[in-house]
């Protein structure tokens, strides 16, 4: 909805004609992310003319809307001072990604341009464990002292503005820079000029540690609404601030990891934030061989499952037994990726809880009951009718049909409530776990009712 | 990490004291969704204790932190001139959605006491098709003419802000409510107190539709870093905003739709929204056995398939194959769900296109073949060292591993992107959906390569 083509012909007139003025005015009218998309539209050449034409403060922001690899090109082309002068602007925790993956040389060349604090800035927020708070905090927030007035305060705000990520949260910390209060710009534009900010501050202020899990600090962004959660380290001293931007990040690629881990692909914190085709072939291959090496060893608790029954198939007995076998297995494995999913999703929404285990089996029980009876009486028919087998077959088929639709339920709510009390992350229990654990029962399940109701015996 | 049991019992010694002064002002210093974690974690009567102490406006904060139930029950239980009072200072998405659950004996008592334009409100905010921008979207922001002051716009700011939602984004309207421009607090508080706002706006905003898709809406809230996000109706006038947290609720909850999608529960508009624990029984087996059924079907391509390769089990041919069927099949169910997990995170992340087909059908099919070269390796010295095959047989099951691999790694690359491609959801192609699709063609590339390798003939 939001890229016009229209306006791409026009741009290009306006950088080839040099007409840099006409085109400075028409982008300070866009959104910065709006100017990004414009840049990616032209081409290459044309893209750069109009980065260049933008002011340092609109350079930066539209730069935090590429992507790394784009943004690394557009800053390496530029002379260093111009580069550190960009970096003294950006936000700092933009500023602090994009230096980690800068040319070195061309960093040691940037870097003497900037004042030392800066410098041990990025340097501070480099260091911080990908995955932490740290990691995605930001250091460009506003703090306000106790003591002043809210009139002091709003004209500080107004000097710091433009170099702060966002005004809209102020954080009050005492002389060692704790964190004792949290005002918003809204209560502070409600308040009497002449209020002292400790009388009007809250003074529970809702945070994180600076080591908290960056998918909990979404989380409580999350839960409690906020444009910006305020991260502290062991001492309680202010540290950074994570914004409601950086929430939605972290949950979308969160989220999307657990699709992934649902297909059964284990997870690896060092691959995990590259992107679909930056991930060379070989560590793809890594990720998904464990898995799959670990279910093939599983799935082959099928092979003395056949050994053992195969009696049952030989000539005299009941060789039709064998056409439907990966028809019931497939439908356990279904039922089963059905359930797992149910309960996972619950289990990340937060509706169901580890104190519900033994509901949450019985309901999936129910529902597994359930769904074996209808799919139970259709097989039964579907297979005398359709596949001319005889009563007795169809029988067994349309028993086994029930007993795998339950058991598989079970197995699926089952698993990955086990998972979370044992601290694995249930999201691990991946549909292809649960497909693998139920083949061998289910074989079992289905020639254990075949040798009683077609009374087979050696 | 934000619950304070400590707390609890010095809440219920104050609020046994009738000690409400101190309480009210503990209150005060509290984020309003803490205040919420207290009254749920007090004994029923305390707890209605507490929300009762605070004044209209904490109240209307406080109630939009508890669930669907516990928002109803609290308002029931209030005299409809207070209960008016409530909803007259919530904000205006969440009171359209309270009105809308609450008892309709008990709405015709409140609805009386609110004055006729918050009446209107409320019926239209309620009468936007579930799904959509205008279901989600609040009509408590800030608008501004386009040729007051900035002196002028703060101080309407300063008098609007406590009916607002969020005053740090407001929209800049002509006489007939067109959107116009857009100016952030931030932006105001830097300029000039006496610039004209249309000479400072943005020009160009970002917006919805109003029958815009919520998922869209929240998509587009992540990739502009928005605290809010203007929608327009058709004549391009300002009805409603939707907010940061909205996007927050509606991304987590469209992704763990994805998971239940991916793990083969059919979607169903009326029931996704419901908690695990309140879909009836009947209704979740009525969304599973869809899915259920079909697969059922589909995996009825394994019959015919068995039924025509039956022939190479007999005594004298290879009965032995077998064995392995339910391995060979459960493998590429396995493979295919990792692909076809893969795949989807990759488009529901946008860094695959359509546009991109040929080269991830490529890049999954060489995933596939190194896979397989390794499981069908592993596999062939597995069936002959451990489970006693000759060496021909166990060469037969490496083989098929190393097809059945490659074959799953393509149909799970291709599929998804063909459901985009004709219009179909591609998180709808679950992890059974492909299992059930590569166990039929698993089965006829095993049996095909068993022929071919053994020499065996009917």
């Amino acid at each position: 909805m939001m890229r016009n083509p229209l306006l791409v012909p026009d741009l290009r007139e306006l950088i080839q004609g040099g007409e840099e003025d006409v085109l400075r005015e028409f982008l300070e009218d866009q959104h910065p992310g709006r100017v990004a998309e414009f840049i990616e539209d032209l081409p290459d050449g044309d893209g750069d003319a109009v980065f260049r034409v933008l002011a340092p403060r609109e350079r930066a922001e539209v730069l935090s809307y590429f992507g790394a690899d784009e943004q690394s090109r557009l800053v390496e082309a530029m002379p260093p001072k111009e580069a550190a002068e960009l970096l003294r602007v950006m936000s700092h925790d933009d500023r602090a990604d994009l230096v980690n993956r800068l040319d070195e040389d061309f960093v040691d060349e940037v870097l003497p341009n900037l004042a030392q604090a800066e410098r041990e800035d990025i340097a501070r927020l480099a260091a911080y464990e990908p995955g932490t708070a740290g990691a995605v905090m930001t250091t460009d927030y506003v703090t306000l002292p106790a003591h002043i007035t809210v009139r002091d305060a709003l004209e500080r705000l107004r000097h710091e503005a433009p170099d702060r990520e966002t005004i809209y949260y102020c954080y009050v910390v005492d002389h060692n820079r704790r964190l004792i209060g949290f005002i918003s710009l809204k209560t502070l534009i409600l308040a009497r000029r002449s209020a002292v900010i400790e009388e009007i501050m809250q003074l529970d202020v809702i945070q994180a540690k600076v080591d908290d899990d960056q998918e909990e600090v979404a989380r409580t962004i999350d839960k409690y609404d906020l444009i910006a959660l305020p991260i502290v380290d062991a001492d309680s001293k202010l540290v950074g601030i994570v914004t409601h931007d950086d929430a939605l990040d972290i949950l979308r690629r969160e989220q999307t990891e657990d699709i992934l881990k649902f297909g059964g692909v284990s997870p690896d914190p060092e691959a995990d934030d590259l992107p679909y085709w930056q991930s060379p072939v070989v560590s793809v291959v890594r990720r998904r061989i464990k898995w799959l090496m670990l279910l093939f060893l599983a799935e082959n608790l099928t092979t003395p499952v056949n050994e053992h029954f195969q009696w049952t198939l030989d000539e005299g007995q009941a060789p039709a037994l064998f056409f439907f076998m990966a028809l019931l297995t497939g439908t356990g494995g279904n039922a089963g990726s059905q359930t797992v999913g149910t309960v996972i999703r619950g289990m990340a929404l937060g509706e169901i809880k580890l104190s519900h285990t033994l509901r949450v089996v019985l309901r999936e029980w129910l529902t597994g009951t359930c769904l074996g009876i209808l799919l139970g009486t259709a097989g039964f028919f579907y297979i005398h009718y359709w596949r001319g087998q005889p009563w007795d077959v169809s029988a067994v088929v349309g028993l086994s049909l029930f007993g795998v639709c339950m058991w598989s339920n079970v197995i699926g709510a089952v698993v990955p409530l086990v998972a979370r009390r044992v601290g694995i992350d249930p999201a691990v229990v991946s549909a292809p776990f649960i497909s693998t654990l139920v083949d061998a029962t289910g074989l079992i399940i289905y020639f254990t009712i075949a040798i009683n109701v077609l009374g087979l015996a050696k």
